[in-house]
């Protein structure tokens, strides 16, 4: 299987297609049977259809044959998490209320990615609105464990090879965790660096697009097609100096970066099996990594977190729960409402502790080029409907700096464990920097 | 009177002491004998110490007398809104909470003047918390009327000659009426554009700081001086294209700007003199100007601006007045608790509002340079207590587009009234270009 098309990343598939060595069309065909093949175990994808990305494919191959100039993804199939809106094919949030909704046009990621010459494969499962209730997927690396969510399906059709590429989106901690438990890699780029227009919206706070694929370079490869300014979404604020596929293209770093181990209030939340796991791993990377305590303000930081979280589900799902109860299912409703009484003043106090956070993490920062931490509390849990704990994600969410998971550790059940990296908010390219070091020591 | 040196513009002031036709301890003496000869009347000041600002003055003229490279605000005096820190002076926000406080540095706006070679000469009177409680201040042209507020001193000073510069500051309309009322030039710049570190916060997301002087070319130079970007200041978002100073020494403008002369919910707070006063001028322009209505979405633009501003006031001096109920003003106290119980969806929703005023506001200017509109209600109200009122403002500050008032008409009782331009949300070199084209007009 290994030597199948549809295993190559992105990056491999691309210079395939460009080289004459295999086409789109062979490319997206073996990742349809993939489908066809494990679909019935893994239920990653909500809205599939294979003649819509044949045709997509094979108009591909003929810009390509008629020596059309092509982006840097062109003929590559990408699975979007179903609450980002396409033309071409329904966007239903998870939720029964929004079935069959046809959008009337794309959202600016499904446009990005087109413009870059991705094949938009299909729609991958999400919980409903990207909350916590679960659809049902499955983690490729036991069907009895969760993949994680709420970007569930775009998590594991990456990791069951159905796919190159896959969006996700995080609000708590959606898109690095899955990734941790799906063994693959992850990337939750600097808040207001990728465009939400025709994305739901569940927080415009918290919401940020974030990125799956199965090599460092492929997610940097994607992460150059997305953060693109765009007017539609008022929060876009940041914008790699330097385009993040030359630094992953660079020569091997001669300078080790410098790294900070860093624990604080998630680790209240980790499985007992984690210090011993991470604790190996820094010691294995010797003396680059200091450990540093994150404590004082941010022991505030969950709370502050659900704060401005809580506040906004309400603000955003409120009316919809309260119109249509019987249509959104009671788990979700549960976490809708706990938002309702929140005062404003507490949620701008949130808001400001989040600023405070970024101040102290920018200091951090002057002494270190990354954090390292863990990407989640340990191995996927067992079962599916829980989708696992977000407290290892939400500090960077809320700070928004730029984080991504590499997939090098595996817990005592042989299950992925992901080594989660943080960069310097708005300087992503640092983030990568020190993630292709890390990613290179581990080969 | 007209000829003394306190009468001149900041630039005119400059340009004679860079010329070494007068010296800056000249032309401090001649605001200090103004001040002297005028306060008793107006107390425009409440902090203000003559030899402190001497001092500065003669650094400023010995620097010259070196050959030291200087600032574009060499020598020129400036006063600061008491809520804006000075090192060398205290800053009490218009309360006895803070009387004597002594702020361990300059704000970024201070350390920004003196760093433009400005001298800062004391500073003005502020409403308490810069709210509503007015604190004595009378109107320049009739002291049995209002200056405006909150920025009643700056305004004041600026237009009883006491000194060139002032710097004010808006969060419901506290730079722009004050202007309006005192016959001065007001300029409140896009939100974000200017730092407010170092300035009492009273909602993080309506603060701006503004600026007052005689001419529109001084509101330029300040304007280039003050507008720098600074990390300390979360919020800094825009910077202008070029330098405003540029726009208003260009050769005379041969091309009319487009204007849209705008009613909308605002005028319904305005006295019955005024659109015959408006109605009047619009028609003087001819056909560079058309009516455009102001409805839909922003019929709910005061009530949106007022939850924002109600909130913030909770969140940020809620517990001052709860803790130190007898340090301050019942009527500061009564607008602070009347966004206790404001609720964070409400808070959310209001802040979408302005957005969604920003976008119709980006639409019109696809059609427009600028929009034209009253800088107040009408004249300077009589009495002291009550400082007017702010519709007029108050959808240029929540939706942060660069707003600047004209000295241009006069009410039935002979006192002034601005015309108030707005110019595309980050784009003040725009408002510059069709201000100084409506300034150059009326001369």
């Amino acid at each position: 299987m290994e030597n199948d098309l549809n295993c190559l990343t992105a990056s491999a598939a691309a210079a395939a297609i460009r080289a004459g060595e295999t086409s789109s069309e062979m490319l997206v065909s073996a990742c349809i049977a993939r489908i066809n093949d494990r679909e019935s175990t893994v239920h990653a994808w909500v809205n599939f259809n294979a003649e819509n990305a044949l045709t997509q494919a094979r108009e591909c191959d003929a810009a390509l044959a008629r020596g059309d100039d092509v982006g840097p993804l062109h003929g590559v199939p990408v699975g979007l998490k179903d609450i980002i809106d396409t033309a071409d094919l329904p966007t239903e949030s998870g939720s029964r209320l929004f079935a069959g909704r046809r959008p009337a046009q794309d959202s600016a990621c499904a446009a990005l990615l087109r413009a870059a010459g991705a094949v938009i494969l299909g729609k991958t499962v999400t919980t409903e609105f990207a909350l916590t209730q679960a659809r049902g997927t499955t983690n490729p690396h036991d069907p009895s464990r969760t993949p994680g969510g709420s970007s569930s399906g775009s998590a594991a059709a990456v990791a069951d090879f159905m796919v190159q590429l896959a969006v996700g989106s995080q609000t708590g901690g959606s898109v690095i965790r899955p990734a941790s438990f799906c063994g693959i890699y992850g990337y939750k780029p600097t808040y207001g660096s990728i465009s939400r227009r025709g994305v739901l919206i569940i927080s415009r706070y918290l919401d940020h697009l974030g990125l799956y694929s199965r090599s460092l370079e492929d997610l940097a490869i994607m992460g150059d097609a997305l953060m693109q300014r765009d007017a539609g979404d008022f929060d876009m604020r940041f914008h790699p100096e330097r385009q993040l596929s030359e630094i992953t293209a660079e020569p091997e770093a001669t300078e080790a970066p410098r790294l900070a181990y860093v624990k604080g209030p998630a680790w209240d939340h980790a499985e007992d099996h984690m210090p011993a796991v991470f604790d190996a791993y820094v010691a294995g990377l010797g003396g680059i990594i200091q450990e540093v305590e994150l404590g004082g303000i941010f022991d505030q930081a969950l709370d502050a977190q659900a704060t401005i979280m809580n506040a906004s589900l309400w603000a955003n799902l409120g009316e919809l729960c309260e119109q249509h109860p019987e249509e959104i299912e009671d788990e979700t409703k549960e976490r809708v409402i706990a938002g309702r009484d929140i005062r404003a003043a507490d949620f701008i106090h949130a808001t400001e502790l989040a600023d405070s956070l970024v101040r102290a993490l920018d200091g951090l920062f002057e002494n270190y080029d990354a954090l390292v931490t863990a990407a989640a509390p340990g191995e996927a849990p067992t079962g599916l409907d829980y989708t696992g704990n977000a407290a290892f994600q939400r500090i960077w969410t809320m700070t928004g700096l730029p984080t991504l998971t590499l997939p090098l550790l595996q817990g005592p059940n042989g299950m992925p464990i992901g080594v989660q990296v943080i960069g310097p908010k708005g300087r992503d390219e640092e983030l990568f920097r020190a993630a292709r070091w890390l990613d290179a020591l581990a080969e």
